[in-house]
């Protein structure tokens, strides 16, 4: 809310207020069932006093357009729209339930909402700290940017031409030899799972995923209808798999460097079988890549790299490396699969942003990138030489987690199942948020995703400090 | 293709080339029943003599690579994976022709493609020419921003603050009057329709669409499983609506002003006709108001600003007035709508470029856009009245048209169905890319959208030229 009343005005402050509620309701912006903010909270962004607010609430309750629910909360009343001259509106909220997509779930829905609160704690979140992105850096090197009216056009079905060369010869580095024809450019990864769902999979295929996993926080493949498999590393992966997949397609999704939410990764060989086990099968495999420029020491090579056979959809980005806000990832395929990926992506949203494009094309081509990221991995091996110290000393009875090889999590085991949904609730009211292990696995009750790349070191010590005292 | 064989290798030219292009199938960039290019165009991409090419090609038929298909064409053959030291890849052409994604129309994908070929005259282009881009003032404008930490981590679910706060203001000027909560950032309009699609409408809604309509060239709302229903404009228009509705969700998308393709607007009693019989049949609208900017003369209202009921989706983009390559869009709508929406965004890419929203926001605030449009208008005014010479001197005698009030495009009518794929493909083999009608209508062979707003003048000219002599 940027509004708030006028003192200057001859109208008196609760006129305003009731008008502009008013207001909210008759334009639908406020539709049928929404919640009006806490008294204090409304009292409070409006900047009067909550005597204020109490008379401009009886007054529109009064007249219908707000009610008081049992339980608790205020909320625009399913007969302010006859108050207000008879008018009709659409049922949104029928709309919102009968529609194909799924929800977030509620626990991630309010880590989104509460990451926008500058106040909170954020001990999960898997995005680099505001001190790690190299802003001064980028603000300077839009200088260096020349555009050609072409280039900010329109794009490419692919993005940018120049680009996808670029990386073509940047992907060099991590043994993956393509031509920029097998890369198509997207808005990070995420949107690369969102196109390889519904462009490469029949209704119903099986998606197997590592257990635990990020593909359990967000949703690319079961709004799209898929069935969700978690799978374990085992002598029996191979027939499990033979098993699950039945007739349907099948498509294997691992984070084999880094992986989200363990921060573990697959050895050489474990790579190689999985490989095999999924050449025999004719799985496809997703590689998703993202966080391998953070190892802290030697990188493994990368499974597109060992791929013999074009089995491997490779996921890359600099969301986790140089700036989220960028929007930039790319998928590696055979040229078919990227045709098509590319055919889906103009029909979803004609391209990725060109400025950005430039902003990354410019970054790779000149080393900035890799200078930052030898830095970036410095400055994150401190931050967890710092968090794995605070864990010995605090935490060591209670729980216990592996040392991070590399970018930005810990998984720190309870001994007891306390991480349930009553304990980030009650984080949250203490101004701190976690990760809770139950959006990766619905039956962990043991973990927390620890991220040490997003909090200051300040905040690190506070939150886990809270933590503790709430196990 | 980046590679040409190395004419001072000790390797023959024949032999790199034949290594380059086993190399190829071998990583599977060429997978099973991909086209190989003519022999004719792969000598002059590869900067050989055509013979070199057929002695290569024959040694890889030879070892059963690659094959010749009756009706013409070379394709990698079936066979190749065995003949490659007999590896298994996943059967990929089986797989995009199972998902659920709808593959763009042929014509389509033509347009697509040859839009990428610098020789072609494009006389449908619905982009502004890269003359009417501000490429430099953009490029100086990048100076100015500074840039924020926290702006360039992931976004809020809505988009930027700032850009959204900026765009309630701007939205005043089109006498729509909400707030920042009820505006969320999207990467171009077309991504706004393909949110509502899956975030509001259940499987098999009703989607009413002006006829014909620009819905037809995409497919927002067909790949997610939604019946389209095209409606004229008539004085049964309620009861049609009525009738075709049944008891499923349905949607109303309009372009009330100057309609893609048809460039033309709704009158002020039409809009207010049609708010009225969809508010009493309960029946939501999606305002696509991209093109308002390019108005020739005076502005009608949107419906938007006419909304009393929450009823209208409003769908805005810099798109079609500063550059497609910004992918910088915004809807409006009641608050509950656009937290769904923003819900459903954020499973989808995480947001949009967070420099392309501080660019946009640049541009709103310090009156550049503003400043920019006036020129824009003017020079695509002129750009009109050339062409409408043209067909005044040339087509009045086969074809009629409506005089342009802004915009890019005039929906040219032949008097005779001479618009077919025919006519289509004969003028790409004379470098000549028009968007025929039956794209937006499939069974209209009377229209061609031609567009006055990306060619050049001399390419405008010379365009038409052909496009007569072909008709």
């Amino acid at each position: 809310m940027e509004w708030k009343p006028d003192r200057n005005s001859h109208l008196s402050l609760h006129v305003q207020i009731v008008d502009w509620m008013t207001t909210h309701i008759d334009r639908g912006e406020w539709t049928v069932g929404t919640k009006l903010p806490p008294q204090r909270k409304l009292a409070e962004l409006l900047g009067v006093n909550r005597s204020t607010i109490i008379e401009v609430l009886d007054e529109l309750k009064a007249e219908g357009l707000i009610e008081t629910k049992m339980g608790g909360g205020t909320f625009v009343s399913n007969n302010s729209w006859n108050m207000l001259l008879n008018k009709s509106q659409p049922n949104w909220h029928k709309h919102i339930q009968a529609s194909s997509h799924k929800p977030n779930y509620h626990t991630i829905q309010l880590i989104n909402e509460y990451e926008q609160d500058s106040s909170m704690i954020r001990l999960g979140t898997g995005e680099l700290s505001p001190d790690l992105l190299p802003t001064k850096l980028l603000e300077k090197s839009l200088q260096s940017i020349s555009l050609h009216a072409r280039d900010i056009g329109y794009s490419e079905p692919k993005g940018s031409k120049r680009l996808r060369v670029i990386l073509s010869d940047y992907l060099k580095k991590r043994g993956i030899h393509t031509s920029s024809e097998s890369i198509l450019i997207v808005s990070g990864a995420l949107q690369a799972l969102q196109l390889i769902s519904v462009g490469l999979l029949e209704q119903q295929s099986i998606v197997f995923q590592e257990h635990p996993s990020y593909l359990n926080s967000v949703h690319p493949f079961q709004s799209a209808g898929m069935q969700m498999v978690s799978v374990g590393w085992n002598e029996r992966l191979a027939e499990t798999l033979k098993a699950a997949r039945g007739k349907k397609q099948s498509l294997f999704y691992t984070v084999p460097t880094l992986h989200n939410p363990t921060g573990s990764s697959l050895t050489l060989s474990e790579r190689e079988q999985l490989l095999k086990i999924c050449a025999e099968l004719k799985i496809p495999i997703i590689e998703d890549d993202v966080y391998h420029e953070l190892l802290f020491g030697e990188s493994l090579p990368a499974m597109k790299s060992l791929d013999q056979t074009g089995q491997v959809l490779y996921v890359g980005s600099v969301s986790k490396s140089l700036s989220p806000g960028l929007r930039i990832g790319w998928v590696v395929a055979p040229e078919p699969v990227i045709n098509r990926l590319a055919d889906i992506k103009m029909q979803t949203d004609y391209g990725s942003s060109a400025f950005s494009q430039e902003i990354v094309a410019h970054w790779l081509s000149t080393g900035l990138y890799e200078k930052h990221i030898v830095s970036l991995r410095q400055q994150l091996k401190a931050r967890a030489l710092l968090t794995e110290s605070i864990l010995e000393r605090d935490f060591s009875r209670i729980a216990t987690w592996e040392k991070p090889q590399g970018g930005f999590y810990i998984w720190l085991r309870f001994n007891n199942p306390v991480v349930n949904k009553a304990l980030f609730l009650k984080l949250i009211k203490q101004n701190v948020l976690v990760n809770p292990g139950y959006i990766y696995d619905p039956r962990d009750l043991h973990h927390i995703r620890l991220s040490y790349a997003y909090a200051t070191l300040e905040e690190l010590k506070e939150g886990l400090h809270i933590l503790l005292a709430n196990i």
